[in-house]
C-alpha cells in the first residue's frame, strides 16, 4: 500500500502557482515556499501586496505605452525632452537603461515584444499600430529602432522600417559592434563582421 | 545631466521584494515582475492570495511538528501506523520523499533544521528538546535518524544519538551509499568509502 500523504492544499497551491512563473520548477517553487513559511509572516503579506499593486496601480502611458503609474508618463510629461525623437523598445526596462546612459533626450515608444512568428506574435500583437497613428499625427524628425541585436529583433526593425518610411522621418537603427571592455578574440563572427562593416574614420 | 528616471514605485517595490527570496537576483526579480504585469490579472491576484494563505491556514503538528492544516497532522492522527518507530528528518518535504517509497509506516518529527555553527544554528533553534520530551514521555522502540548526508545532517544525527541513547530506544541511522542507477565510476570518494564500509553479505 503506497502512502496517499500529500503536501497541505495550501502549500501545494503556493508551489504550483510559483511553478507557473518562467524559469521557476517545481524543486525551486517549493524550496521559495517553504522559505516563506518559516521567515516572518510579514515577509509574505508584503509579497502578497507588493502583487495586487502592480495590476492596481500601473497601467500603459497613452502616448508611449510604458508601463505607469501617471498617464501620460514622467517621460512624456517632462520638460526640455525632444518630442521630434522616438526611440523604439520593445521592453519597459529598456527604458531604463537607455535613461541610465543619460545620452538620449527624445521620448519613447514600447512595442511589448517582438515580431516572432516562431511564439505566433506577429505585428498586430504589439503597439505597432500605435505607433505608426503617433508618427503619422506628429511627424518626428527621427525615429530611433532600439529593438535587441536578435532575430526577433532584427525583423521587428526592418517591419518598422518599411513602414514608417513613408512618413518622411529619419529612420536609424542602434549600432551593432564590440561591446565596451570586451576581448576580440572572444567575440562571435557575427558580432565580429557587424564590427567591421560598421567601422568608422578615427577621428 | 543623469536623467532621474525610475521604474514606477509599484514595479520597483515588487522587482525588491521578489529579489528577497533566496535564488532570486534583481535581473530574475524583474523578469518575474513584467511576466506577471503582462499576464492576466487573476494570475498575480491567486499568488498574492496563495502567499497569505499558507500563514493563515497552517501551522505545526503538536506531535511532529510537520506542516499541517489540522493539528494532529493526518500522519499523527492516521489509523494503523506504528507509534513505535519515530523517523526525525530536517525539513517537511523529506516527509513527502520518505512517503513516496511506502516502506515506512511509523511516525517522523520534524526538526526544522539542522546544527550548523558556521550559520549560527545550535540544538535550541531546532525542535530536539520537543523531541527529546517526546521520545521521554512514549518511548518508542526505534529512532530512525533520516537527516541529510551531509556535514551538517551527520552532526545532528550525532547529537541526537547521544542525547537520545539514554532513553532505550533502538537509533539506526539511514545508509549511505551509492545511488540506485548511479556509475560507480563517477562516485565521489567518500560514497564509495561508504559503499564499501556498509557491504553486506550477498542474500
Amino acid at each position: 500500500m503506497i502512502s496517499q500523504y500529500r503536501l497541505p492544499p495550501s502549500i501545494q497551491n503556493l508551489i504550483d502557482e510559483l511553478s507557473k512563473l518562467p524559469g521557476i520548477g517545481p524543486k525551486t517553487a517549493a524550496r521559495l515556499t517553504f522559505h516563506l513559511l518559516r521567515a516572518p509572516e510579514i515577509r509574505s503579506n508584503q509579497l502578497a501586496s507588493a502583487l495586487t499593486d502592480i495590476k492596481l496601480k500601473t497601467r500603459f502611458c497613452r502616448i508611449c505605452f510604458n508601463i505607469t503609474e501617471e498617464d501620460p508618463c514622467p517621460l512624456c510629461s517632462a520638460n526640455g525632452r525632444d518630442h521630434g525623437s522616438i526611440c523604439v523598445v520593445s521592453d519597459p526596462l529598456d527604458i531604463v537603461a537607455l535613461e541610465r546612459t543619460g545620452d538620449f533626450k527624445g521620448l519613447y515608444h514600447v512595442l511589448h515584444g517582438e515580431i516572432s512568428p516562431i511564439n505566433g506574435v506577429g505585428p498586430e500583437h504589439l503597439k505597432i499600430e500605435a505607433l505608426h497613428a503617433r508618427v503619422q499625427a506628429t511627424p518626428p524628425h527621427e525615429v530611433i529602432l532600439a529593438t535587441n541585436p536578435t532575430m526577433e529583433g532584427e525583423t521587428t526593425a526592418l517591419y518598422l522600417a518599411k513602414l514608417l518610411q513613408p512618413c518622411g522621418a529619419r529612420i536609424t537603427r542602434i549600432a551593432r559592434g564590440l561591446p565596451v571592455g570586451g576581448d576580440l578574440e572572444y567575440a562571435d563572427e557575427v558580432t565580429l563582421s557587424s564590427a567591421l562593416s560598421n567601422r568608422r574614420d578615427f577621428s
